[in-house]
């Protein structure tokens, strides 16, 4: 569904592919007990930008031409991202009250509901990529369900937010910020490009050019992000901004200042998309996608 | 590994065997970030009776008389009932100190720790689950999943403890508590006994057999809970006794009185045991299981 699109319009194309089956693939917020549905849906439909399904499509059409076969895989990642914010906003994490200009998700249903429907969101991930197996393509499935495992797990966003935690009295440090980032977000998103390639059917050339794509795209989607937070409208972010240097929180403008940070960020999106070289212009989406973030302005 | 033992050296048998497969399996606490693989190993050795793990290995052996191709589903079991216990004892949830005598995760690790230890247990049992596939059980593998994402989600594990919490309020409602205990604990006991079976290689006929074995000593279970509850040792359950009726939780003795409540317990029990019909020997453990429940002083 690539071809010929402008990738504004194919985000946007993906975005709403995903919520109408996420909207069909979630149980109904009139099944019973319609709270834990409510809450799940209003976190999932909370205007997120739908990252990762946009790189697990655009993955899978890198190496096949058609994103079908990933949909599903799509709204499970989407499920585990939300998840974990609707668990970082916690009053016993960040304790935040809003989150893209609305309430969170505790503030609106109480934190043990809060606790419980990100739970829910999790387990039902894994529920919704199990659902995708049939005869033929069962070891496939069991291949993303440990990308998506290990990927949310201790050894991947878990990880970053614990270090994340942990860092919050210490002194600015590369090596723990990249330590954080690669963890916390990147990890997830590296994920989704290697399952959308995974369900592609992608080799393992393939699959390792996607990974470093993935990794340095993660990387300029975190400079871009911090750079976003000190030049940014606090309308368009929507929090205010400044926060997180207010918080003495290491970003890559409190290390290298502004300018050298924007010369990060376009560094990292130059190798995204040297590393999509293999590819013919199945990618074009992918490549799109990494010159898109470095204009972003949210 | 059943055949001529008693159920208590089964059990304790079995135990032993989850648990030094549990330290195989999850990563160590010397592994860095220390502090969320301590927090995930607290809770797991915490000295839990292993219940879940002997019945997967149990209902494996009912089918085929060997159990050794469910150890490792039988630690993923352990794995997520250990994290639904970190956060229902949550301060956002039901704020409980102490836990099996032990001080609980959060009142050790901090209650950000204590979500994310949580969460990592959770997403732990889904890659070892994944990790058990080969070439050829994958579809096998894929199916225990869809078992233990449903019986954990919001139509299970979640949904009971979604309406329990709705209920406290309430007044006591036979309906109202069968729903909470078949969601909150039947679900993953049965999913356990079914995983087993799966593993075992269960037919259809085996399959449907063991799971009315399991729910009705599911049933069990939570009847004799309840009646320990009630005339139980503080020592010996390790909270305080009575704290049930105190919350104005509705249990069996209040609804039913004690009397009544004991025999409800053994009808289930004496069910449980009846849907084992078409099993031969290799069910024993089952079995003797069934009527230890009966018995058990915690």
């Amino acid at each position: 569904m690539g071809t010929g699109k402008d990738i504004k319009t194919y985000m946007s194309d993906v975005s709403a592919m995903t919520e109408m089956r996420l909207r069909e693939l979630l149980p109904s917020e009139n099944s019973y007990p319609e709270v834990i549905h409510e809450a799940m849906a209003y976190s999932v439909f909370a205007g997120g930008k739908r990252f990762r399904p946009v790189l697990c499509m655009a993955a899978c059409e890198a190496v096949c031409g058609n994103s079908a076969a990933a949909l599903d895989a799509a709204c499970a990642l989407e499920c585990i991202h939300t998840y974990s914010l609707v668990h970082d906003d916690l009053p016993g994490m960040d304790n935040d009250d809003y989150r893209r200009g609305k309430l969170t998700n505790h503030k609106v249903f109480g934190e043990g509901m809060a606790i419980l429907a990100g739970d829910a969101l999790l387990t039902y991930a894994f529920e919704i990529l199990a659902n995708m197996a049939d005869e033929k393509n069962s070891l496939q499935i069991v291949q993303i369900i440990q990308e998506a495992a290990k990927a949310s797990g201790e050894a991947g966003m878990i990880g970053g937010q614990v270090v994340d935690i942990l860092s919050e009295q210490k002194a600015p440090d590369l090596a723990l910020l990249e330590y954080i980032h690669s963890h916390k977000t990147g990890a997830l998103i590296a994920a989704s490009v290697r399952i959308g390639a995974i369900l592609g059917g992608a080799d393992a050339k393939q699959l390792e050019a996607l990974t470093v794509y993935a990794q340095q795209l993660g990387l300029a989607f975190q400079i871009t992000d911090d750079i976003l937070d000190v030049i940014g409208d606090a309308e368009k972010i929507g929090k205010p901004v400044g926060s997180d240097e207010k918080n003495q929180k290491a970003t890559y403008p409190l290390l290298f200042g502004l300018e050298e940070s924007k010369q990060m960020a376009k560094d990292a999106v130059d190798a995204s998309i040297k590393a999509l070289e293999l590819f013919g212009d199945n990618a074009d989406m992918l490549r799109a996608l990494a010159l898109y973030l470095l204009s972003r302005e949210q």
